[in-house]
């Protein structure tokens, strides 16, 4: 037996969310569509809401929690957005989709949050902080366990692209986990990282979209590399708010890559642009496992001084522009042009 | 693109895991058996081999770890014996079904570990202990999620006996968490738990197993039934063991439940049965957060004081009782024995 479903409760509404995905000057441009999008992600939150009742309102409790902090929905947005660039008149047959990539996305950010000890997400105590980290663990492993079982609805490819796009992400978290502190990685090794814990899910998410409105294969791989190149403009640009970001929009303190150890584009392009003396005092601070503010503020003024930052803000325009190009081949209209500037919003926003 | 499939390391040859579950006597009188169930386990070991097998190396083999100290195949023997009892001439349809309910019991483990603080799992160090928390976490989802994927090849209706009987998992994991320390929870709390954290995946794995083979429902709710009371049995002794078993036989410290704060069955009948002095003396020590040695050692004199040891011991053989009692309409055969045998086992092991 279920636990009734009521709302989620979000730190901020849907609409200025998805407001805010799109940066004002888009949502203005592109007004016409809020109003079937919110509906189309409202949709998707009820369908969350109901899975996650469980009879124990304890579990109920954290569950919903985890997804009121758990992003701003920008999964389900591309996949809403996706479907209608594909020219379906409802969303209604990829709700329970849409819910499981959001679950998984979250149920990762849950179990990030353990690993990575941090104190806030979105502005609210984490979940680790709110309910404990047995409880965190326990929440993150029952999204798995609903988002699989909103898979479930789907053809059995669908459910594998969402059972791969896991393990990729799994992966990728193990890559991260093996580089910590470690600046001779390389480039490559961001790329590959970035792209299994963040782009397979939305590639896969998006190419399941495709599979499922019956779309021909060629569609699904376009929308597929769309998914996979906005997925590295997303974390190019996350990496580097990480640095240089406002703390009150993200909603989430600086300098966790600083912290943890993660050789991220912008940590490697500064310390490979330092001159020796600089790149030496940015080595032995990065590789402090303890860092202090004054460590952190260093780090950051070593990376202003080093000019990477405009370099690595150009690589996240370019792969938001790659992008943007898969989309060629897809119908023109207000939906595909949404899509275009979603990929564009990755590698400018703010938030 | 995966890792060829090497064979698990365990720290015990097949053939004696089933002999050790089945125990001495049973392995001599059903010896005929042994060497299909044998190769039953092998063809299911053989597939979690494969699945497990990552482009990284370093989570292959915490994957691989985490099998091969991940418990004696209770489940996936249940699994053979039971397609062979309902008439099955192999299990080569059932394989990657009980590797699923293998992978998932496992992941659940390596999780508990990491709330638990264990140091070791069957003589072996504990996965956070020989591959950190962070790869821990990551790895049990990784469990999890290669689960799922081969849940996948099942019919919708078994993924989601699957499924749901991981949720129910995760809400046993929920409410243990919620009464640790708790000495007024009562039994039904107790059975509550034990039904949803041990109960529910073995009476689902039986019931696909029954589906799967085309059995009519009702012997597909006769081994769910039986696999309900073989969990409850097998729970509560397992409570007992923690406190009177042999630590060189169980492979891992006694007195965990105490550590912990568990109210298990022993513990709640022992502190029920103590006079009101050794009753209060009880409850002081169990509710200590850190307790020393001379702490665990007179908590488990008290139990034995209490006379509550033997009572629960029965009230094990009951469930063992009611598990093969249910298997009544199943077609009469020396696999409906081993499975009679096993419930009984269940309830009187010592590892």
């Amino acid at each position: 037996m279920r636990g009734s479903p009521t709302a989620l409760s979000f730190e901020a509404s849907l609409p200025s969310l998805v407001a805010q995905t799109l940066g004002a000057e888009v949502a203005v441009e592109l007004s016409d569509l809020l109003p079937t999008l919110v509906s189309d992600l409202e949709d998707v939150d009820r369908r969350l809401s109901q899975v996650l009742g469980s009879a124990y309102a304890e579990l109920t409790e954290s569950a919903r929690y985890a997804c009121s902090t758990g992003g701003k929905r920008v999964r389900p947005l591309l996949m809403a957005a996706a479907a209608r660039a594909l020219g379906a008149e409802s969303t209604g047959g990829i709700v329970s989709l849409a819910a499981a990539f959001q679950l998984i996305h979250t149920a990762t950010l849950v179990h990030d949050d353990v690993i990575d000890h941090a104190d806030t997400r979105r502005g609210r105590p984490s979940m680790p902080r709110a309910f404990g980290i047995p409880l965190a663990i326990v929440t993150g492993d029952y999204l798995f366990v609903r988002a699989f079982e909103l898979a479930a609805e789907y053809p059995r490819s669908i459910i594998l692209r969402c059972g791969e796009s896991c393990a990729a992400l799994v992966e990728g978290e193990v890559l991260q986990e093996a580089s910590r502190f470690d600046l001779s990685v390389g480039r490559e090794h961001y790329f590959r990282v970035a792209e299994r814990k963040t782009s397979a899910i939305i590639a896969a998410a998006l190419a399941s979209v495709a599979e499922f409105g019956g779309a021909a294969p060629p569609v699904a791989d376009a929308l597929a590399t769309y998914g996979r190149s906005l997925g590295i403009a997303f974390q190019v640009r996350d990496d580097l708010l990480d640095v240089f970001g406002e703390t009150d929009l993200l909603g989430k303190p600086l300098f966790n890559d600083f912290r943890e150890g993660n050789p991220t584009l912008v940590v490697l392009e500064a310390y490979a642009r330092l001159d020796p003396r600089h790149q030496s005092e940015f080595e032995r601070l990065f590789q402090l496992r303890r860092k202090r503010s004054k460590h952190l503020l260093r780090l950051r003024e070593l990376t202003e001084l080093s000019g990477a930052a405009p370099v690595v803000a150009r690589e996240a325009a370019a792969w938001a522009e790659r992008s943007a190009g898969a989309l060629d081949g897809l119908p023109d209209g207000p939906y595909r042009h949404l899509l275009e500037r979603l990929a564009h919003g990755a590698a400018d926003r703010r938030s």
